[in-house]
């Protein structure tokens, strides 16, 4: 039993105006792969992005919020860069980690010339956490990466940003915002929402669309909201998680300035589709995942207890193993419904649903339940569990995957 | 590898006068074992408990609940039995549910005579959730478990409410209290916070000492927070834990009124030892554990911070298997304290150290630290964690196992 893993469809992964992705191998951690990534960006492009909250973030972290606060969304005289290694997270190396960060931004900022300041580039990395980023292998691999920059290098740089992922991820989508064609692409890589040394979720997203820089944090906190936000392999928030969102203003209409308006909502659901996918992608992906599993969470009082329960059920290592074993034992989803935190919850409302099964009914045992029916649901590869909470007309949907054999050997085995 | 799972040891369980034991053979889910208990209270033991914040709490634990408010701790008129099933935890059953549960207190209650109503016995259950209790077997088995109290089965009684469990969990100490000997025995069950279906963490813990009725429930709550509260398996709630305290006054000394007199605080210790035993023991039967772990957290602001910390590292999926796999990939466990939600926390403040060997010191690798050190520590059966935060005094401490394959296959396989 696997997961379909969604390979990337070329045909949908549209060169966007203004982007250009080159990669090299700098043997970071290993010899004969790409392990570096640049994305280029043109003078204008607009750039936001929603890093990791963990509190011992990585140090590319630390340097990427400073310079998104410096020179994020601001267009002109902003982000020009994005660099991008595997192989080692930088993450625990305290003030020489900070160095190290910057001294990458530094080589790719003078390799870039015309004036291109440091801050004026954004570092990533994943991999090996505690372990000093080799900068000099770093700057040794720029004019590679640099001489390969192309539009249409998504694919390749979806394989170079991949630690333990076993696919690429990239997805593309078009959408008409006032009878102008606008173009979005992204990439992303991950296993895990921390994976085991080759930690971190990383996501990229552009598009060729004019957005105001003034509403693009909203748009990426509000597109990492719904689609890397929503997702869950083992519940582990990495140190690097990050989401990069970046607008190039070549599509032909008027910019979008807010997006309460037509133009706005539409934008926002396209991009909004291709994230989604991107972050699913991580958990079909996930470490040993062999079920791709979608919790409805419906009739909360609010958002937020719709996503505390969805969460509690989507890392409960019970109902995980429950699903890797095709096993219908589904008071294990109820008993995480009710430890979810939701102090004021009323058990007798609560109905459970597997896809098309009721299962239970106001907190017990739906009568006309029958236990084939609800294994037969369980052996599909996609599963879809509705809570209904019976408590009001808030709504939330989390993704998740199942807890197999495989996840134990990957994260017990990955440094022996 | 495998955790010393610290057997009982019989000349420790000590006989609590006024507290009798018997169990039968109910046939309840399996024939041919005991599973069925009763706990007989002589008039005049207090009795208060703790019992399971999940909102989707078992029919037993809204019985017990209503029947404490009424009788519990009050001494004369007070809880005359315990009765504790397997084999079904009456979990997500509904109003028929609960019905189910107070025949079974009405059946004991009517064989006990002397008239005492239903309301003076708590029911306990564990078993598969989402079942109806077969009340027939249950008081069919009444007679035989009556006429089996004795004060020295305890550890039978620890036997007969085992699910999953390996080991029978049983422990006893003495103390002296203003000059009188004072006894505590107490058993507990569970391998999992919750197990399978087999659901749920039971502890019952019983002393001769005078307890005044008015400290009782804060004596029960604070050991509970102390013990049971303290350990973690998968972090899953079970629907019917509860943890419960007796004291029947026997012992030769003053009533003790205030936990803060010395007599209090000598009892308190006492109590508090052997409910951490009993509560350790859980993890260290935990499903497939193969390491026994201490997390401390310390220089925290609260004791709160410090349990959110020592929780994040217990529940991180990555953490655990790191453990299974005696890695020391410490970065996992930085990360875990990173993300468990301390939001104000500084990373340049942070040490941590494997037993007695410094890992990182200010948020970065200890320069002094050795990969094979760290080796050498994690290769043990019993390890301790200690993380110090550097933001002030307070110190918690949590108990928990690793995750390895056997919990996957334990989880995954026990229906079938």
């Amino acid at each position: 039993m696997s997961v379909n893993l969604s390979a990337p469809d070329p045909s949908q992964l549209f060169a966007i105006a203004g982007v250009r992705m080159g990669v090299a191998q700098a043997g970071i951690r290993k010899v004969g792969r790409d392990d570096l990534t640049v994305m280029l960006l043109d003078s204008g492009v607009s750039v936001a992005g929603v890093l990791t909250q963990n509190r011992c973030c990585a140090a590319p972290v630390l340097v990427c919020r400073e310079h998104l606060s410096v020179r994020g969304g601001t267009g002109q005289g902003g982000i020009r860069a994005l660099l991008i290694n595997t192989g080692c997270a930088n993450a625990c190396t305290g003030d020489d980690g900070y160095a190290r960060a910057q001294e990458t931004c530094q080589a790719l900022a003078g390799r870039l010339g015309m004036g291109i300041a440091p801050q004026q580039v954004l570092p990533f990395s994943t991999g090996v956490i505690m372990e000093a980023l080799p900068v000099d292998k770093v700057v040794a691999g720029l004019d590679t990466a640099l001489a390969d920059a192309r539009p249409d290098h998504w694919l390749k740089a979806a394989r170079a940003i991949m630690t333990t992922d076993t696919v690429p991820k990239a997805f593309g989508a078009q959408v008409l915002i006032d009878g102008a064609v606008v173009s979005i692409t992204g990439i992303s890589k991950g296993a895990g929402m921390i994976h085991p040394n080759m930690a971190t979720m990383l996501g990229f997203l552009a598009t060729d669309a004019c957005v105001s820089p003034g509403v693009m944090q909203q748009l990426v906190t509000e597109l990492a909201e719904g689609s890397f936000n929503r997702v869950t392999v083992d519940g582990d928030t990495s140190t690097n998680d990050s989401f990069v969102l970046m607008a190039s203003h070549r599509a032909a209409h008027a910019p979008v300035t807010s997006l309460d308006s037509a133009a706005g909502q539409s934008l926002r659901a396209a991009l909004l589709g291709v994230a989604q996918k991107l972050a699913q992608a991580i958990v079909r992906d996930g470490e040993g995942a062999s079920k791709f599993i979608t919790l409805k969470v419906e009739g909360g009082k609010t958002s937020a207890e719709c996503l505390q329960v969805g969460f509690a059920i989507a890392h409960s290592p019970l109902v995980k193993t429950a699903f890797f074993a095709s096993d219908p034992n589904l008071g294990r989803i109820l008993a995480a419904v009710g430890y979810a935190g939701v102090t004021d919850m009323d058990q007798t409302l609560i109905d459970l649903y597997l896809d098309d099964v009721q299962v239970a009914g106001q907190g017990a045992r739906y009568p006309a339940y029958r236990e084939s029916d609800g294994q037969r649901v369980m052996q599909q590869s996609e599963i879809t569990v509705r809570v209904v909470l019976g408590r009001g007309l808030a709504s939330e949907t989390v993704w998740t995957c199942d807890l197999s054999h495989d996840y134990v050997s990957i994260n017990a085995d990955y440094r022996s």
